[in-house]
């Protein structure tokens, strides 16, 4: 049995500072087996235990490293379940019942300014959580999309949501890493993708607000490469399962809003997993291009999971309820007032836009590997190094090498007593 | 935006009556949008709509066009889930919670004579339904098996369920559709598989007992092709979802039995949806070869959707309880007991091996698509006609041509009711 390297090549029609992360030979399934986007491409999870095997934690282990929201889920789900039972004996529709494509489009049209209403018989889908989504749509881009020539391209931020990556890889398409770092504001430059990029591109994958970084694609940007994509006759995929982590004063736009009520190659990806503190749910959504989606369910319905019709009604009542969801938001705010408050300007912190993580810049403390250890090996605090999130270009170079990431997913005291810990490591 | 024309073509190098079911490109992602393995590439379901539009029923329709189990799920499954209500707020492990594994080996080693127990740890992992693992397992194995040449084949049965040929299509592969027809007892000859056709091959999916036609591989067969198969270096991934739905003496062989204690190349696929009557559960396994699953899990990390804690608890017990499938077998063995009373010789009519439908014989009443609009015309009955399952040889052959297939799943009344109205529509 072969496993083949993964092997980085730089591409030759990017603009500076884009980088294609892997050859992705015409069958586009030999390049490796991971497809985690790190450079060996293997798992940032499997290298971070390695990492810190052997090593004693300095005190009693802290694990910011996993971005499992802990907070309390909504108390409706055990009674909306109880009394759908019965629904477990039936096959699920691939495309989700109809109280929960309804749920999610009322939703949809309350959350965002669209210029018209979501149809939820033909703009919605449910998805077993956002990630099969995610990656299953870039297979179906390439057959859906029109010729894209002989090196097809995928664009997905770097670092980025493994999801994508998977995806471009067994979409046959070259997957091209657009730095997200602090001189573009921890945002992929889009304006620097050239039009001949996008004339191979089949498909964008958005992040905002970005994981890890938490930053926001202001209106306009966002506007200018939608616009510019679908033009060049690429597939816009927007991962906007941090939305409703908003720690601002408004709420991130949607790309749903950009598109002047034409969803055409337009489509939004959500989940409850953050939204509702849900992530063991696995229940989400994609939502817009009408056509595509049409293309899309004829894929799902021979090779996707469906999702159980008990689980889409209790979603149904989540998407629903905007109670729980603010208490949810300002629990994350308050931690974000503390981190503020207790790391100052450590660590060159500020406070992100949206999402639920620190991306601490520790190139002061011997880079993101050697700050990981520290942290665990004297204070007990388990980050991830951001190298692993990202991937590295041949010539070294990695946007989130001089980073530690760190999910602030616990209640408040513990979240306190870790920020105590990362403050003091800083001094 | 393109919708490629999916283009039937001949092999080469194929046994007689083994017929490529569609040339895949290079990339294999632009052969078409369907992939459901009927001629045009279009579900069977969407076609019998179209069929029967416009028709009335003659009588108060009955529909058998559906295989979802109807009868009484389990009652152990809303305690279970209320008592892991909590578990809805924890990302569930890709591979399964241990319970599950557990549960399931210790099925697999009760329920089969195998040399050696199944490993919980290595050889087993959970899956939403078995549909979305077969579909990615070729992704999978085509990264996993060693070099299989410029045109690796997958091979499915013909008839078959539509994830094996949507994951030959994704995994870049030439689907290969071997028939199974009256002559070789409704199952493909392995044995007129020739070596060269194995060499280039990266899977061979199995059904046994088989959808529609109810045969079961007998072991001998079955040890044949898994080893000559496992010999050349191809995968064996067995949907195994009928296996405790057997209708005569003995439990069918499982494809585990077979492999002499070493697993390598060999996987089980098997779920709750038959076995338990939950087809809304979701919830189902692969097990078999570790090093593959080690693979497998790498993949399914960044690709695949998880399955929720609570739904795997629900599961183990599933897995732990044999009086809930005895019931479930016992019901359906009694419609087939009815079946033969009622129906006699007509149709051709022989009692299957195993899986609850009936193949029947239409040759004499216009084939397939003629039948099955009078059935629904005259009698309101709704049955497949089984080309719609089956795919079409350049040649116009189709090995489900000459049948319809009805499923039994409903309660004993309805259908009695329905083998009345099929009997004297053959009279």
């Amino acid at each position: 049995m072969i496993h083949e390297k993964w092997e980085p090549v730089l591409g030759t029609d990017h603009a500076p500072g884009i980088v294609c992360v892997g050859r992705v030979m015409a069958g586009g399934n030999r390049a490796g087996t991971g497809g985690q986007g790190t450079s060996g491409g293997r798992s940032g999870f499997v290298r971070l235990t390695e990492l810190l095997t052997g090593i004693e934690p300095g005190q009693a282990p802290i694990n910011l490293s996993v971005g499992e929201p802990h907070h309390p889920m909504p108390d409706f789900v055990g009674p909306v379940l109880s009394q759908h039972l019965k629904d477990f004996s039936r096959y699920p529709m691939t495309r989700g019942v109809e109280p929960f494509r309804v749920a999610v489009a009322g939703w949809l049209n309350r959350r965002y300014t669209l210029a018209r209403p979501v149809d939820p018989e033909r703009e919605v889908i449910v998805l077993s959580g956002s990630r099969e989504g995610l990656f299953l749509a870039a297979i179906a881009a390439r057959r859906y999309t029109a010729d894209r020539g002989d090196n097809p391209a995928v664009l997905l931020p770097n670092p980025f949501y493994m999801a994508y990556f998977a995806g471009a890889r067994a979409a046959g398409c070259e997957p091209i890493a657009l730095p997200a770092t602090r001189e573009t504001n921890f945002l992929p430059d889009y304006d620097a993708v050239s039009d001949t990029l996008l004339a191979r591109t089949v498909a964008v994958y958005l992040c905002s607000p970005a994981n890890p970084q938490g930053a926001v694609l202001p209106r306009e940007t966002l506007a200018r490469i939608v616009k510019r994509a679908r033009e060049a006759g690429a597939m816009i995929f927007a991962d906007e399962c941090y939305s409703e982590i908003w720690l601002g004063d408004d709420a991130p736009t949607g790309v749903l809003e950009v598109a002047d009520g034409d969803f055409a190659n337009i489509l939004a990806f959500n989940s409850l997993s953050k939204r509702s503190s849900l992530p063991g749910l696995r229940c989400g959504f994609a939502a817009g291009d009408g056509d595509f989606l049409t293309a899309f369910m004829e894929f799902r319905n021979v090779a996707a999971p469906q999702v159980p019709v008990p689980i889409q009604e209790v979603a149904a009542v989540a998407y629903g309820d905007e109670a729980h969801v603010e208490d949810n938001r300002r629990l994350y705010r308050a931690k974000f007032d503390l981190a503020g408050r207790i790391l100052g300007q450590r660590y060159r912190y500020h406070r992100p836009e949206g999402g639920f993580f620190l991306w601490l810049d520790v190139s002061e403390l011997g880079g993101d590997e050697t700050a990981a250890r520290e942290l665990w090996r004297t204070r007990g605090v388990r980050v991830v190094p951001g190298s692993y999130l990202g991937h590295t270009a041949p010539d070294g170079s990695n946007p989130g090498a001089g980073y530690v990431r760190a999910a602030l997913v616990d209640d408040l005291a513990s979240t306190e007593q870790a920020l105590h810990r990362l403050a003091k490591h800083a001094d």
